[in-house]
């Protein structure tokens, strides 16, 4: 602990698309923290960046900046990363990363707090890993399911929205937008929208303005994309089931903020819609949003700027009394990502200063 | 047949937004037509519209509009097929119906002809019916890999184009990607889309620039979409599956024409990933165009406008060497309803005029 009396957290990244949404997270969530330090890249520090209502003036990374640091959030690149979250760990911080680097290392947890906290506490290299956005965006609800039902397999196919490529993703599709949109001729001939949209691409592989583009990530042995075996492996490690079978289709949809998972979950006991509607209704984090007779289910232009999980589109299989089909919307943004990561930190928070229960 | 030396060909519902796609569609296919008849509504009746680079003259349906007809295509409402169909088939026309009033009719064969020629052969009351778009999207890829591997299950999510909604669809996309495009700050902020979009939502429960929307059709029992239960209903009927194990989540995405579906398919033989390159690349109506490190998957952007269903990110399941994960693309108006219903009534003619082999 440091000399205050509150844990001292550093956000290295703070200047990011992630670090902006993290520092109105974390004015918005009950404080538990006290100084919180701003970290960016050298070209950064000077800036004066709000947080909790205050100013506070980013510092350059540099392995100082860790010290008497209780916790540190890392929202960078996986490289930056691998790099930094050991030095911070070193320096007595415990590490909460957002990056891919250590989601996978089995030294590190991998942590959900609705689903899986007291894996936290088990860190043996000082680190915590935060999962990708899009396994975020469906693992509270699995999980909740999960911890009633026994989930033995899971096939998803996501909507997943253009930030999740970070900022470069949205402003790609804000630019294509504004340029096929007055055009009531576009979208309905062959290579009509890749011709109005041009060359400029951003970060995606195709036009992403009136198309989905089925395609997520780097390329993977077999076909699959980085981000299709991500949700395999970091769902298999979040729930502690080693061979839980996992199909996941990702698609990029032209939606700003916030992924969908349509998913086909099996479990080990029978299963009915009401039986299902009960555990999610009561399960932390999850908003249950299901009654298609009064129009009512889960969009990502409903969900954007949430917390929660939102899940619709509760049905009981037709053809197997043991599965359910559904459709959930998440903020990749907050819990995807900045929320997420806060959450961890504050369960570490209370972990330090003996307020964990 | 009719005293022409090819059959006689009524098309109802020649006005309408597959009609429009049915004349263009006939137009540029082989040409085993005699007389082609245009037949609408009684205000659209006079107008002269342009079939295979002639103007023809609209004709108001009525009972006599189908004496000497062979074939007559209904692109029309359920309701004016159910009255219809049957007056056509009365009097001696084979009546092809693109409505969904009989595709579960047992006594009407629900024909693809890559999948199942020889159903339409069997049609006691003289009609038969063309398929659903979404079922339409997928199922000319799944009956070639049925026909080698058979098939037992299949999970599908859809990502449906706005005008599977009609040209009430597709205007009311292009009016909201108007009110979106050029604020760069709309769709990060709950709400926004909507006020943006405002109150006129057209064919959609939500908004549908910038979102995407977790149903298609109306509600049927169990949650269920009616759209769901056509891909579930079409597919065990179109590949003589009764027992076939079917879930779909449809979606509605803002995507002008070409629907699109995720799958994860399951078959009696063990599969790789290769065996199903191997048949859909021979596969009629089928494109493979399936390789990830070039870049390479189907998009609807790219096969809006063409005939065939398109087919990549193939690969064989981690976790169960008899299924595949695979994305298909289909165009909605031309697979998904004109062209098929021109391609069965290709086969009627040639089976009228002998020269089916």
């Amino acid at each position: 602990m440091s000399n205050h009396d509150l844990p001292t957290l550093a956000i290295v990244g703070a200047t990011g698309a992630v670090g902006t949404v993290m520092r109105q997270i974390l004015s918005t969530r009950q404080n538990v923290w006290g100084e919180i330090r701003l970290i960016a890249s050298p070209r950064s520090a000077g800036r004066l960046l709000s947080v909790r209502g205050e100013d506070v003036e980013v510092q350059a990374l540099a392995p100082e900046v860790f010290d008497d640091v209780d916790v540190a959030m890392f929202d960078v690149p996986d490289e930056v990363s691998a790099e930094w979250a050991p030095v911070a760990a070193a320096r007595g911080a415990v590490a909460v990363d957002n990056s891919g680097a250590f989601r996978m290392d089995s030294d590190v947890p991998l942590v959900v707090p609705e689903v899986n906290a007291p894996a936290a506490r088990n860190r043996p290299k000082g680190i915590i890993a935060n999962p990708n956005c899009t396994t975020l965006s469906m693992i509270v609800v699995l999980g909740a399911l999960h911890a009633e039902l026994e989930l033995t397999q899971v096939f998803a196919a996501s909507y997943q929205a253009a930030s999740g490529a970070g900022q470069g993703g949205i402003d790609t599709l804000h630019d294509q937008l504004s340029k096929v949109a007055g055009n009531r001729d576009v979208g309905s001939q062959p290579g009509d929208v890749r011709r109005v949209v041009g060359d400029d691409l951003g970060p995606f592989p195709a036009p992403l303005a009136m198309n989905v583009v089925p395609w997520a990530g780097s390329l993977k042995d077999g076909g699959w994309s980085s981000e299709e075996l991500k949700i395999r492996n970091e769902s298999r490690k979040i729930l502690d089931l080693p061979d839980l079978k996992v199909s996941a289709t990702c698609v990029r949809v032209p939606v700003v903020t916030t992924h969908s998972v349509a998913m086909h979950a099996t479990f080990d006991r029978e299963v009915s819609t009401e039986l299902a509607w009960e555990i999610l209704r009561d399960a932390p984090g999850v908003v249950l949003y299901d009654d298609a007779a009064r129009g009512e289910f889960p969009t990502p232009a409903d969900v954007v700027g949430t917390d929660p999980t939102w899940v619709g589109r509760v049905r009981r299989s037709l053809d197997d009394t043991h599965s359910l089909d559904l459709f959930v919307c998440g903020d990749n943004l907050r819990k995807g990502a900045a929320l997420n990561t806060a959450q961890i930190a504050e369960l570490v928070a209370a972990e330090l200063t003996g307020s964990h229960k």
